[in-house]
């Protein structure tokens, strides 16, 4: 196996682990056991539990900002609708590794996995002022995209707590009904806010 | 000078230090100097700057929900204007201690802020359901709260970042409609999750 292999390895007996408890209750020993490996070669490969929690969690970050990719054509709530399934599916599978990530109280939060959200976070509002046609948002512009990512993320909390009621698909339309609903509150204030909700010019421009 | 009076004394001087610059940057000599008194005397009281920025931040905290206190009368909208007043007032003089309040990924992030943000969050919400008739929301509403609040606090730090653009009444309002779009949203997909906007209930039963 190479060195790739072996981290990435350890990597996912983690997140399987994390599928039954919470990061913080997982032991280096729960990990060699999974993967069926010796404590030396696990030390081999990370300083201990923190480390490991962290490239953990740093794979989920990955994996939500692939998944969050607007395709480059479609109207915006269509394409925000597949945007929030993969975001949904991805946070569904991972939910312990989630909550931890976002629980800034939590034992495995550091500078490195508030780095990792913020970067997510920072990833969809750019996603959305390019989707948007506003290259250059307005503070209240601003305050819409970011406020609608923190949206999902508190209700995407909610949501888990409460034993994933409603329905996926209808969380995602909310969310999608959410923001149109913001942006409109913003334009009626702000008339340079205008937020195009057409087939993207990225997408009409090929 | 009562152990209670230094107390604050001291709480009130770090406060005055981060109009400044950021709690991370407040030594304990810059407090001794402010207050003028001995470094002896401020270990008797604190162990350190992370204890007492955690005091200082607490009394932020603590001011916060005593300035969101909803009247009991009044229609729902002048009250959360009132309301919201009082919040942007508060981070508005505290504007630095609300930023290390917030960020997780700060030096003096602890478990303790951390519980105090959380408390903050929970009292709105909390007087928003009982102010709404509705002592037992549904996850949407929940999800609508908590989400609403979450767009308070992202709104604040944009707002704090882009020099108070708009006017502090600008985004008071905008906050508010905001909430009612976002209300309007969920009662569409929600039949349950009627809001009451009419003066509350403690109001008109008095």
């Amino acid at each position: 196996m190479t060195p790739e292999a072996r981290r990435a390895q350890l990597v996912s007996a983690a997140l399987d682990l994390y599928g039954a408890r919470s990061p913080e209750e997982v032991a280096v020993e729960d990990v060699t056991r999974a993967a069926d490996v010796s404590r030396a070669l696990f030390y081999r490969y990370f300083s201990g539990m923190e480390e490991l929690h962290v490239a953990a969690l740093g794979s989920v970050a990955e994996e939500l900002i692939g998944r969050v990719a607007l395709p480059a054509d479609g109207s915006l709530d269509s394409q925000l609708a597949d945007a929030l399934d993969g975001f949904l599916d991805v946070v569904g599978r991972h939910s312990r590794a989630y909550v931890a990530l976002l629980r800034s109280g939590s034992v495995v939060s550091t500078g490195e996995t508030d780095a990792m959200v913020d970067g997510v976070r920072d990833h969809i509002v750019d996603l959305l002022c390019v989707r948007g046609g506003v290259p250059d948002p307005t503070p209240l512009q601003l305050m819409t995209l970011r406020g609608w990512v923190a949206l999902v993320e508190g209700s995407v909390l909610v949501w888990l707590e409460a034993s994933r009621v409603p329905a996926r698909s209808e969380l995602r339309d909310w969310l999608v009904e959410q923001l149109f609903a913001m942006l409109g509150v913003t334009v009626a204030r702000d008339p340079d806010a205008q937020f195009s909700t057409t087939p993207s010019a990225l997408g009409t421009s090929r």
